[in-house]
């Protein structure tokens, strides 16, 4: 039998959880709060990976790594970053172990205490910055536009599988620059690059927007965020680009001399996406039946299940799916011909189904006469017989196809679960059913914090791009005056 | 005026140090003894992963991650491994800051104390084979063939950039079997794999061959090394790769069913290279003006230097320039033109020279005329003038030259200083002068000891595929027989 699935009817966070696990893409592992991923999961996060980079490297990033730990006393500089994450820095004491005296494990040997705690970083913006005042003298020095693909570690105490761990994996971007508005552009651009990738790569579509102060990066002027959403309309945020103004550069001294002569601090900016991004694969496509992988990120775009009886028909099955094999690679495709002896078409199926596979064509000794073979799309649960003729090149349009409607399905999902509403009673009910509000907020940290204490719902962000809405109106708690709708939703 | 670099015959550390620095490939941090790679040196680590990367799915891996920590009592389970790493563990035992009641920074929090202290990785093993075990239940389920990109962190007290750090990034193989047989051959392909990578992509001539028991991994039955010769004589271990036998998998209990329904314990390999080789890199071919980079590892193959009087001489040249850029790229190679207008012809060659940019392609307005361009070569630093047609194609072969001849450079100056030598005066004397000495041995680990005790020389391998001498003789230190020589020298 295959892997059973909750369904997401019956319990959703469940169903999340079963797709983490039992397509292989992830495991909790015997630390706390740390996650393995697995090697079908860290596929898809190398795809990632290698999309995103070249996207940075496109737009004139260098890839660089800083370290791992931080000094204390450097994290305490900038101080609303620190209060930001002081509670959740994994804390380097001592640098030995020793015998046990008293058995034969080991301890801690309290005689290697290090002078200075170091902080697993949690991000890297003190250690960077204070490395940058090394860099930076003149005008012609900047602007510095660095990229660390790297692991961090923030301490939670209820994890979720790539949701919430307590390390992650995540590319930091940290840049330099003369000017504020050179800056607040790297800024603008990165949160564009995301936005680019979620939505052609990722088949994710997503507001772009400003967060509101109180949702801002430890340290920033201004975050710029993409938002998601989910299949139970909740939002996830999924990628963010800070621009941090002049605070780290006056927090480490990082002065240069502009054209004039005269000394300035730089101006930065810094930006991620992490691992949480597998979360919204899993969440904003899976169905019942397991993941659905946008082909732009599946390790595996064609699988192919032999229908045989025998060594004969399994290997004339086997021949001709090669030559399929080879004209879908020489396209491009990755693909794979599961030639399993101990298990029946139906496992096989229902596995690939389960990990998400866009396109599986199933072969048998009949297809073979007839020219014929079986193509089931993962998207629609839809099969076809094909004519043999020519398939690799429907197939290579087909996965076009398949990348285009997994994204118009989750846009279409999206646009009917974001409403305007102008009623606070309404508002209490609506948000707590899955729903995007846009709203009217008067731009006061008092009432949005008053909003989230009744309802648990933030400010996902004052949208950029799709869903800007400036109109006159009045806010939906205090009924103070606003000129702009924002983004209210309760969120991962 | 350009950079200076200490000559290698004046202080070859303090040159070590210069190319390291000045080339901008890495610095120290402000954290003891982690160092920050640039970007020009994170741009080589790239190109060593990516053909690593390639060659170990080529040779059917998988690439995972697993958890940065490690809880201690894991650490431990293994008797020989902790003892090899226990010296120089980063320990985490708090999760917490707090805001300091005595001022403005913060400490640690003593209520934020963990139940268990976690070991920042030095290595996976532990880690990785308790999760094997939750992999692992028939034969079916093998063999596992995992990597790992990763930083590790084994305090170091001494330190020296790419060499010796507190920090360093790795990769990690880790693999699980059904026999020995398939684990030992496993080990073997994989520092086979390190072999091909050395010598055909870094340049770098090694020497394949097993280590003595008292040189092993922490935990390894047996430990296959790649030994490579520096420019002063000493050794550079540059990779490794170990048949752990049983030894994990009795430690965390990992036992498989084997096709005759019997449980068996896993047989396990793992196999690393690291940052490490960036130092290799620096040490085998830079020369007293700077790095030689291998064209395969080159992050700017070519760099063009424009020479011009003027506006419209400028312009003349820039456009050529952008064509022979455009012909080399096509033919795959990275090339810059350096049209930095703040500075001299002859301080960018230095500069570039320094870099280790194998090709230098400078031109002018009389080239222009001439149909010609001046091409130098990094490797031999020579000069000639080319005609500009068929420039590219030229240069496309000269890169396999360059490649090849700064392999065979570094052959010929190994071969010069790998001698036999048979008498324990001469020993002492000549290992102390950068040389490999081919010797016999008894075997014993009490030898091998005395020998290191005496001259600080080790047994860096007992060779395999090149300098093998199974030969009868009597071993240098203790006259007791011997039945091969091995290598023995005074390594980083």
């Amino acid at each position: 039998m295959a892997k059973e699935v909750t369904k997401r009817a019956e319990n959703y966070s469940q169903w999340y959880n079963d797709l983490a696990l039992k397509a292989d893409l992830a495991e909790q592992s015997a630390v706390r709060g740390c996650m393995v991923i697995k090697p079908y999961g860290y596929a898809i996060w190398e795809k990632m990976q290698s999309i995103l980079d070249r996207k940075f490297k496109e737009t004139g990033h260098q890839n660089a790594y800083f370290p791992l730990f931080i000094p204390k006393s450097f994290f305490s500089r900038e101080a609303e970053h620190v209060a930001g994450f002081a509670k959740e820095c994994a804390v380097v004491t001592h640098h030995r172990l020793k015998n046990d005296p008293d058995g034969k494990g080991v301890v801690v040997d309290p005689e290697a205490k290090l002078e200075e705690e170091l902080i697993v970083r949690p991000t890297s913006e003190t250690i960077i910055w204070s490395t940058y005042k090394n860099w930076i003298t003149s005008w012609r020095d900047l602007p510095i536009l660095c990229n660390q693909w790297a692991n961090v570690v923030r301490w939670e105490m209820r994890t979720r599988l790539f949701l919430r761990t307590a390390e992650f994996l995540w590319q930091e971007g940290h840049t330099a620059h003369a000017t504020s508005e050179e800056a607040q552009k790297e800024a603008e651009t990165m949160v564009g690059v995301y936005a680019d990738f979620a939505r052609n790569t990722m088949a994710l579509p997503v507001i772009v927007g400003h967060k509101s102060p109180n949702e801002r990066f430890a340290g920033a002027l201004d975050t710029l965020t993409i938002e998601a959403m989910m299949q139970d309309g909740k939002a996830l945020q999924a990628g963010t680009s800070h621009f941090l103004g002049q605070n780290f550069a006056k927090s480490f001294d990082v002065q240069f001399t502009n054209k004039e002569g005269k000394q300035e601090y730089v101006w930065a900016t810094s930006w991620g996406v992490s691992t949480r991004l597998m979360g919204a694969l899993i969440m904003a496509h899976g169905d019942d039946n397991g993941l659905v992988l946008p082909p732009a990120l599946a390790p595996i775009q064609v699988v192919m299940v032999p229908i045989y009886r025998g060594e004969e028909e399994r290997n004339a099955v086997l021949d001709k799916m090669a030559d399929v094999k080879k004209a879908l690679e020489a396209l491009g495709h990755s693909v794979k011909i599961d030639d399993r002896d101990t298990l029946r078409p139906g496992f096989k199926f229902a596995e690939w189904e389960l990990k998400g596979v866009p396109v599986r064509l199933a072969m048998g000794a009949r297809d073979l006469q007839a020219g014929s073979v079986e193509v089931a799309r993962r998207d629609t649960l839809t099969k076809e017989t094909m004519p043999l003729e020519g398939i690799a090149e429907h197939i290579h349009t087909l996965l076009d196809d398949i990348q285009q409607n997994i994204y118009n399905k989750a846009l279409a999902f999206r646009d009917a679960n974001v409403e305007k509403c102008d009623s606070w009673d309404e508002f209490k009910e609506k948000i707590q059913t899955g729903k995007f509000l846009l709203c009217h907020w008067d731009g006061t940290t008092e009432t949005e914090q008053a909003i989230k204490d009744a309802t648990k719902a933030t400010i996902r962000c004052i949208p950029v791009d799709s869903y800007v809405c400036e109109e006159e109106g009045v806010d939906i708690y205090s009924g103070k005056p606003s000129h702009r709708r924002v983004v209210f939703a309760i969120s991962y």
